[in-house]
């Protein structure tokens, strides 16, 4: 497809947003009524699954009148007067009723019959004395030393289940526990609603399957991954059917084929206009009514296209990950699970708040991945900011907020309803807001093996700073320099943190291993070598960062070709020069090395600790600065290339 | 077995019991430390299972810097001073970068190169414009009409995964969330710990398999099949390999081949000592160090058994259906997920009042099934109240609270600590607690269809119109008798309470088909007869049940065999009669309908419903006398067997 013909068609694309609630009902409309295909399950098979339809118990649960203890069937009357002094003498019967075996002989006034719990009640006894409260005596006889009242330690038949009763209704999902009262009845095999079949299919020509080597240019296909585990996990029998470039042809005949042979067919990965373009003309052909819906008034979601194809929903879903995967949960789960009988999943919610202003789209319900914290007057809820193009955005959030169509933002402080993806708010134990670094997964994994959780929250320096003044966090990680002092992060530090050292990361230029132009210079001559030839670029870094200041230094008043691309972390500097987007830039040794980048070290950076001071007793943190200190940290953090300071 | 052995050897039983805390603390002892079995697997195949070990990010994901729109890859620095009147030209440079195309030509001062979403930024672009923004132009160029800040709809390399960084953490169980980020990835296979190998076995003589016919004295095995679907639950694998009876041979023979093939054996359904004896013998011969726990200081659950035999775990359940789901849950399964390396599962509670006082035995730990509904102040547990006998205890509950060994009860009004059994509560839209019957089957079911939930509580009629004076529930169902104003219900009601008609049940006399002794006998002619015959036995109703003054009517002084055996359902009597417990008794035509006993009408018994009067308006209420007077109830109640009144 070229560039015109994207243009082309790209105006008409989007003409006819709807509502989430509108298309969701032209949805609905072309997909319902419709029956919904059950099968007949042994009660293991059907673990998970919904009943289809109201289940009966066949028999009363106890079936007979059952002893509940180990003792003797009685006659309550016999035992009238019984006391210590005066025991009443019960002569035994011929019988032993153990589980499973029925009594033949009756209970005579004046008689007893041995008898173990689960055994039936023996006609004419109408309770039942404990062997422990019994003595034997001669002449094959009990005593009896106490009173006992009719009905004692006897379960009438059906006091558990009553034969008649509907013990289980259409739409329940089978648990063990229903599976107990199912099979306590006898009832071995149940109709329940057969898993749907769907169909996912993945679109693009840059998608890679996970295992396959990435070419340039290539990305990963996460979406067809978690859409079919998605549809597995709300109960549908997923089948991924790989990847497929944006052939019209290949494409249209893969289509037919995933809809003949399945009841849903989801397309994921087709990335907004773009690849959308061909597979919309598609659905549009497999069936009547064909799209229902194509472009949602939601954030992220818009690109969702809806169709129903011959009574067949087919859904093209937005390519960014988290864009596919919201609209997935939001809008089609709940209509597979219907089509499947299932109930609707429930969703839990909590109150949080939300510590930053959030800007948000007018006109569009906006929907904004959020972390949990515990802050000094109850949940954060931090936005994951990473953007709808990144799956750890949906992936690493405890649940979302919604903003809606009216409103142009959410103010600081708000406070907002989350909705949770998984049913509980785990509140960690450590909660570290700031600065990533490799070195911190070091620590991070001595305080999990302790049994600990760690919330890491990647904001940078400066957001972590502010997390920490706000006591959101226990711990910010930052590595801020000070060009008035020329010193690392304690000049950053306000009232009420403390600052706890942690490591150095050795900061250079890198540039490719096969560059002529740096091979075997130092570092004032290969910036030298880089100004002299205008063909030579740069990557920068975000201002605000120490390396920044660094590569500020280097430079002097020179702004050389590639000093806008300002990325905001070293990996991002490593990647632009590995992938000779420039060629050189300052990033640290661990990220140089495993980017295969040759390395002329510069200077020290220090990656030290914001504490909040009035969280530093908490047993996490000292579980925190006890592993900086311990063997597995030191023997650990310098062959991951980092440096103990001191 | 003989009676005799058991008494012998049921003393030594329980000499040892143990608190909960030091059984488990032995059975630990004796499992760990231990290593985790792992094996590698797909990703979708992985999908709930836990991961073995950490797994870092083999790549930057993104791997490369990547428009984030449809549009241009230009430098910021050219649109600087654009503007409506003043446009930036940017010549296009001949190259379309489409997802997966790896761009070739640098975008230079002055240039521009189109982008779709997905593509790489190509070398020299500092910042992208959306296409939206920008306008054709002759000379195969495009027009800028505002600026553009560098990186503008860039997402660079590692900003949403960094290369190095710990993904996924050794024990985290596998979601589609984390499919994706491992997808993402490019990491097609993982190391997870293997489901483990539980081996089920249920043992006694009385156990009939779902599906096959029902012998006298004989009980359909639930726990077989729930203990393995709590299983399945729980991340194992679990085998079932069916019941055996208490032939010691065979059973250590099936024991031993279970263990050989399985990592966990688990025996369910030997009830209480007897049964249990056996399998206690046989498991103290198949492997050190043997039995380390039996008896624990838990109600329900006394009788469990925990062995460790060779280092695999061997598990004798109490028989009880309620003892046996009770420990496997409380004690088990923390064990067996630790085996398997999965994380602890999250339990969610809440704070409900406890509306009666529970007693409890001094002692021993005593946990206790409940229901919940909202009460004017909250939630509200009622006990379910049937007994760990009862399979509906566990079932039907939704959770349960602990009351401490200290305590011998626990007071009326208490707020306790609920335990869920699932993680949400769904406080039911309707609840009824009083009489059961299978008619209300009929109007819940109407209810359930038009999407209401109904909570049914059955805890008899004077039960029902206590919660019902404490607003603990909608509506109660009653059929009381004041022998005073010889009729039903309406003189039990206080204010607050109105009632509701509901429909009428015939009470009548029940008798064996074939008794000669009351074929063609009028009500009159059959208790003359069973009063002739001193080997006629009858069967009774509790006090207080209005079938109970009508028996007593029926009598007049007589008191015949039988009398004390006072079974509180209609249920109990047809199986009494049926089952040749009794002779004859009372009770109601579709009862004896479906017992397949012979029927002598007597008189007409009121099933009414007593209304909160204050929650009439809820419109579950308003939905549940809508249903009674709707046509699917009047057309449905009289072929159930009931009377419509009027």
């Amino acid at each position: 497809m070229t560039r015109s013909t994207r243009q082309d068609t790209g105006q008409e694309q989007f003409l006819t947003v709807l509502s989430r609630d509108e298309a969701l009902a032209r949805f609905e409309a072309a997909l319902f009524p419709r029956t919904i295909p059950t099968e007949e399950l042994t009660l293991a098979d059907a673990l998970g699954l919904a009943l289809a339809d109201d289940v009966m118990a066949p028999i009363d649960v106890p079936p007979f009148d059952r002893s509940n203890v180990d003792g003797f069937a009685v006659r309550a009357a016999d035992m009238a007067t019984a006391s210590e002094a005066l025991p009443a003498r019960l002569l035994l019967n011929h019988e032993t009723i153990a589980c499973g075996v029925a009594p033949q002989i009756p209970v005579l006034a004046g008689t007893a019959t041995s008898i173990s719990t689960g055994g039936p009640v023996p006609r004419g006894a109408d309770a039942i004395v404990m062997v422990e409260h019994t003595q034997p005596t001669e002449g094959d006889a009990i005593e009896v030393r106490r009173g006992a009242s009719p009905g004692q330690f006897i379960s009438n038949a059906g006091s558990d289940i009553a034969r008649g009763e509907v013990l289980l209704r259409a739409g329940t999902v089978i648990g063990s526990r229903e599976i107990g009262m199912l099979a306590a009845c006898g009832i071995a095999l149940v109709t329940v609603a057969r898993k749907l079949r769907v169909a996912v299919l993945s679109t693009g020509d840059e998608l890679v399957q996970p295992g396959d080597a990435l070419r340039p240019a290539g990305i990963y296909d996460a979406n067809g991954a978690i859409v079919s585990a998605a549809i597995t996990e709300n109960g549908g029998e997923a089948s991924f059917l790989g990847a497929y470039p944006d052939d019209e042809a290949k494409l249209e005949a893969a289509m037919r084929e995933a809809l003949a042979a399945h009841e849903v067919l989801i397309l994921s990965g087709g990335t907004s206009k773009g690849a959308g373009d061909v597979s919309h003309r598609i659905v549009n052909r497999l069936g009547a009514p064909g799209i229902v819906a194509h472009g949602v008034a939601l954030k992220p979601g818009k690109p969702l296209c809806l169709a129903v194809c011959d009574g067949k929903p087919v859904v093209v879903l937005p390519g960014f990950p988290t864009s596919a995967m919201f609209t997935l949960h939001d809008m089609i789960v709940p209509l597979l699970r219907r089509m499947a009988g299932l109930p609707p999943r429930t969703e839990a919610k909590v109150t949080a708040k939300v510590p930053l202003r959030i800007p948000s789209e007018l006109g569009r319900t906006e929907f904004v991945m959020v972390s949990l914290v515990e802050g000094d007057e109850g949940l954060v809820a931090y936005p994951t900011g990473k953007g709808s193009g990144a799956i750890t955005s949906f992936a690493q959030a405890d649940g979302f907020i919604s903003i809606e169509a009216l409103a142009d933002n959410m103010p600081a402080g708000s406070e907002a309803s989350v909705t949770l993806f998984t049913p509980h708010v785990r509140v960690p134990d450590l909660v570290v807001i700031g600065s990533n670094c490799t070195g911190l997964d070091l620590v991070v994994g001595i305080l999990f093996r302790a049994g600990l959780t760690v919330r890491s929250i990647a904001v940078g320096s400066l957001g972590g700073l502010a997390a920490a003044k706000r006591s959101e966090c226990d711990i910010a990680p930052i590595h801020l320099f000070d060009a008035k002092t020329q010193s690392y992060n304690a000049p950053f530090l306000s009232d009420g943190l403390e600052l706890v050292e942690g490591w150095r990361r050795m900061q250079g230029i890198v540039y490719r291993p096969s560059d002529i132009r740096f091979q075997g210079a130092d570092a004032d001559e290969a910036v030298r070598a880089a100004l002299a030839d205008p063909n030579c670029m740069m990557v920068n870094r975000n201002q605000g960062s120490g390396t920044r200041i660094l590569i500020d230094q280097l430079l002097g008043p020179a702004r050389p070709d590639g000093y806008w691309n300002q990325p905001r972390s070293h990996n991002a500097v490593a990647a632009a020069v590995a992938q000779n987007r420039a060629d050189w830039g300052v990033t640290i040794a661990p990220v140089a090395q495993s980017a295969g980048l040759s390395f002329i070290a510069l200077k020290e950076e220090h990656y030290d600790f914001a504490l909040v001071s009035a969280r530093k007793e908490r047993p996490a943190v000292q579980a925190f600065l006890t592993a900086l200190t311990s063997p597995e940290f030191n023997e650990g953090i310098e062959p991951m290339g980092f440096i103990r300071p001191g």
